[in-house]
């Protein structure tokens, strides 16, 4: 099972880097997949150490994705880490053992601490529409237009019905990456 | 901004019901708009109260479209009611408003107590995909088969990649039903 998170890990100069990750959910294994090269990887394999963040506005999954990464955070419970402060829950993570490879090394850690912060309200599928439409900016250079276009459009229907202007700004972010991405293709 | 949630609503004989319901959120209202005629409609017109639960167990959407409405319930702290003993929260809500229409009322509540059970998970690609198959399916009568089975095949990308069990079992329970629906249809 994989679910989509913001991964925050931090480097030796005690910067905070956020990056959205599918987190693969194996028993008690949290095992954290980035492509090379990846601050997330290399940040990990320093500190031996992350935070998965369980956030609802998805204007932080689309803002990394469009150049707006500056999201407020927390210093974590139990690790040298921080949590974004609008999450509704975070792990805290060890990093246990490391299966190497060349594209997507495999990292395999453990919970040491989870915090529940607010409720979930419930599913929303505007956040949903936006999230594949983010899952789409992020491979922009291997997909035809004609199937992001068509996408988009089947993803609007959701998005129109059910977003909140949290929704409407990400999707508006995401939406002016893949017009800029677009028109230089054209130029 | 609408939420896709489970409402639990209790009638005068003490029988729970348990709907699949998209609630209205707009500032610190709740609207409930169920059409006509409808158990939580009755319910909550009688009892001035319901229960909106936060669930990430699709498996509960996808069985009460499905003739699956036997879930576990626990006591609500502060209404006469019952909350789904699986979700990640509830929100237990006060009638003040009806408005009234013959399609469709509207039912304007106010939250007067929220739990929070469990952190949320992060978003899951497959869960959203039963949620919105879960729509196809009680919308069988009005869509023509071939946008359904469009649909599907989109929705069933993101189920592959990221299902659990949970999610694979809801999924199969909403195929059945479309299913059934097809070959009732040509038969």
């Amino acid at each position: 099972m994989i679910q989509e998170t913001l991964v925050t890990t931090v480097n030796p100069q005690g910067e905070v880097h956020i990056a959205p990750m599918g987190v693969h959910i194996d028993g008690d294994w949290r095992i954290i997949l980035p492509f090379r090269p990846s601050a997330t990887l290399e940040n990990l394999l320093l500190s031996k150490t992350a935070v998965i963040n369980f956030c609802d506005d998805v204007r932080i999954f689309a803002g990394c994705l469009s150049g707006r990464r500056d999201w407020p955070l927390s210093p974590a419970e139990r690790v040298a880490g921080f949590y974004l402060a609008d999450s509704l829950a975070h792990a805290e993570l060890q990093l246990v053992r490391v299966e190497d490879d060349e594209l997507r090394p495999k990292l395999f850690c453990k919970v040491t601490h989870t915090v529940n912060h607010r409720p979930f309200q419930g599913y929303n599928r505007a956040q949903y529409a936006v999230l594949e439409a983010a899952i789409l900016v992020s491979r922009l250079d291997m997909l035809p237009p004609a199937k992001i276009q068509a996408e988009l459009d089947y993803l609007r229907i959701g998005l129109e019905k059910t977003a909140g202007e949290k929704e409407r700004e990400a999707w508006a972010w995401l939406m002016d990456v893949i017009e800029k991405h677009q028109s230089g293709a054209q130029a």
